[in-house]
């Protein structure tokens, strides 16, 4: 169990890597046990966080669209399932052991490194005829090729410093487990790699029981697993991660009209929740996957560079068909308007949660400096800041505690509120803008006679005189999912 | 894989379990490849309960409690976790296994059974004293006095029919994996069976960043998952379920008030969510798990009896105490009212999140019959009826469905919220009334003069004449999680 280790990241990832940790947003898993390699655990502003970005996903998909409805499957589900899928025999990484020091690598990985290491070297053409030699090798699945080309290259392990290595080989990236007792009905099933399969094999479940007509959608959050060799990047690619998928069922032959119009309203939503058009990019998959005839990746500029956060999908009827040949049952579907019967094609739009996460966090991260100081604070879109208002009585007696207790009855069933009462306030203010609070509510000597309080705006540092009757609906308005939705 | 099976089912268990996977709450997982025994998927309707059950617990704690903070920890811990928390060496199920038959079966539920027989063919006093035999077998951890048991009194394997019994031995409820590659660095993780050790592993780290005093709780929902060998009834023992859990800390000798707060506190929350109290009962443990020095549950009475719904157990400090042992890391807090440092003591309220809904589902299922006509409904609270209104032209012409869909739009954003055009009125009623909404909206003609609609409400089937600008409000409060918490 090594200690959790963050490779690749560069100086400022490392700092909101360790704001999220100081200030309760994401903690190593098991910290006290030095951590689990590629495993973290939320707290207590990060949950909240999380929590309203998945249920601001999920009201996007199944409240601002009629035709699309969720589910919530299993993690464990029949391994046939993934027979069907693919996945039990081509979800591998290619792997090469080196004898001496006994680490195994992603071959693949290896010679990319090596090539990226000859270009910085100025070795240009060198470096994108080793690149493309692989590619080569790795489509037509020339395992010994690709062995042969890390010890032509005379390729060394970073730790025993030899090229001694072993045959190349795949490593399926699926964690099994037994279940059952272990006599002769313990069965190996999977942990799911994707959620994707938990709609497919529901479709006419689910179709028959909420009477959809296509085109229709089912979306689903929940947990999926892959026994990553090489994880990094903090949360970016974990071992156990958390994903946000709706399968869009549609007639064959529409697809890829469908698939545009997937990709578009993806992309505004992303921009509605105030991520900049510079940092956000549509990127086509060149090499489309065995079950697509269409693919791209919404791709955000992470401190690391652009990498996906959103996949779309045309997954034509792939994955239907290939449950209906395992299953031998039908996976078809009766449309009344041209009296056919067939099987969906299938648009798929897959985001990652924690990735979703990571976005907005780096996102939110703001340093200013100013002559007079400097200030760091978390700009979140209001409706999914983690804390929604913190009351503030500026000092601890003379009954303005007990006053901003009531606004704490007003508003708590609502919103996420925190109350403080101890440090100046302004240490208070710093505090509540480094887990990007919005709003700042400050009880005064003022308050107790005219029922007013101060509210500081976070972004600005503004402060404005407010009622308090008033509180409820500023607060309401501005935290809102109705204002994001309303720009899709 | 075997079929699904839910032994122990009786009759209206039995029509709960086709409700269910009828109108789209409960399926069998991957039920195209015949199931996979004790695991369940939840349908469209189903998943939007559970959300909502999940959601008015999480805000009960987190909001209206001012002293609980979330979080979210991983499924996957370090493994140590599970030695500190006594898993690793006794979370076990003795069974023993019948040479003739292949069969496994849990020899304490072997003897159990037997005893009943016994009972029920008016042989009470046998019967007794082998159940307090067992008792004491167990106690003493004598598995061969057990096995011995289970010869002496002639038990035979219900398949082979014969009492040709191996021995028994302990089987760990555990489910395991290996994480990472197979090489040297593999290691055998554990798939949480409980959610409790996420939060008490992160004890210091939310204490510190969410700078908690004690007595604080912290909470959590997650999946847990455990290989029942008997798993059985539904959804109330799957290997695969979720766990709403909260661990409250507090300074040692105070835990038995708060103890029996909690327990007060919990009870209350059941019958604001209009649970029977007829149907709820405290049950104190009479024999204490090794951590404990109270516990009790809440017991509610599902078709096969009163069975536990929730626990709430005195912890003492034998989890955070364990850790400080195993991870040689302090877990203590400075308490600076007394100017003391010391291990917090434990209180957790733990409920699972798919016997809550069974329990739902259970107390909703409701069937009438008046001299007229018989007519089947789940009288859902409100705040967690999976879909809150349906809007319904009376017919599919006229304008009507255009000025249906100006009210969908109006509430849409706020509430889950269905439309349907097709079919009569009543029957479109009665598919709401199996699925639970409380409120349907006709839109007839009068609509396009007055701007009036008819709400019809599900429990009474009265119908009365509404302004459309008063829907969101009257939704709005009857739906509100505000009304359950006012009660607590």
């Amino acid at each position: 169990m090594a200690k959790t280790e963050t490779p690749g990241e560069n100086a400022q990832l490392k700092d909101i890597i360790s704001h999220a940790k100081e200030y309760g947003f994401v903690y190593p898993s098991s910290e006290i046990y030095d951590g689990l390699q590629a495993v973290y655990d939320y707290g207590a502003y990060g949950v909240e966080l999380k929590n309203n970005l998945k249920r601001l996903w999920w009201e996007t998909m199944t409240r601002v669209s009629d035709n699309i409805v969720g589910i919530d499957a299993a993690i464990f589900m029949h391994p046939t399932t993934w027979k069907a899928s693919g996945h039990v025999d081509s979800f591998n990484d290619p792997m090469i052991d080196n004898k001496d020091s006994k680490k195994r690598y992603r071959a693949d990985v290896l010679v990319e490194e090596h090539a990226a290491k000859l270009e910085n070297e100025g070795q240009v053409e060198k470096a994108r005829s080793l690149t493309a030699a692989l590619a080569r090798l790795l489509e037509a699945e020339d395992l010994a090729g690709v062995r042969d080309l890390i010890t032509n290259e005379g390729i060394k392990c970073p730790i025993s410093g030899t090229s001694n290595w072993t045959d190349v080989r795949q490593f399926n990236l699926m964690f099994s487990t037994q279940v059952g007792s272990v006599a002769e009905d313990a069965s190996t099933i999977y942990l799911r790699p994707e959620t994707a399969q938990g709609i497919f094999v529901n479709f006419l479940n689910v179709q028959k029981t909420a009477r959809m007509k296509v085109p229709f959608g089912i979306a689903q959050i929940g947990k999926a697993f892959r026994n990553e060799i090489v994880a990094r990047q903090f949360i970016f690619r974990m071992r156990e991660f958390e994903q946000m998928e709706m399968q869009f069922f549609v007639r064959p032959g529409t697809e890829l009209d469908w698939y545009q119009k997937w990709a578009d309203t993806r992309m505004r939503w992303h921009l509605a929740l105030g991520t900049p058009a510079a940092k956000l990019r549509k990127h086509d998959h060149e090499k489309l996957a065995h079950y697509a005839n269409a693919a791209m990746d919404i791709e955000f500029e992470f401190p690391f560079g652009f990498k996906e956060v959103e996949g779309i999908h045309s997954r034509t009827d792939f994955d239907l068909k290939s449950h209906q040949e395992y299953s031998k049952k039908k996976q078809q579907y009766f449309d009344p308007e041209i009296n056919q019967n067939y099987i969906p094609y299938v648009i798929e739009t897959s985001i990652g949660a924690d990735r979703l996460f990571l976005l907005t966090l780096c996102n939110a991260f703001t340093e200013e400096t100013t002559e007079e100081k400097s200030r760091t604070y978390l700009k979140f879109h209001p409706a999914i800041a983690p804390v929604k208002a913190a009351i503030l009585p500026i000092v601890k007696k003379d009954g303005l505690p007990e006053k901003a207790q009531e606004i704490v009855e007003l508003l708590k069933y609502d919103f996420n509120i925190i109350y403080e009462d101890a440090a100046s306030i302004g240490k208070r203010y710093t505090r509540q803008d480094l887990i990007g609070t919005p709003f700042c509510i400050a009880v005064d000597h003022q308050t107790l006679e005219d029922n007013t309080v101060t509210i500081r705006h976070r972004d600005t540092t503004e402060q404005e005189r407010v009622a308090i009757s008033e509180l409820h609906g500023r607060i309401a308005e501005a935290t809102s999912f109705r204002r994001i939705f309303e720009k899709l």
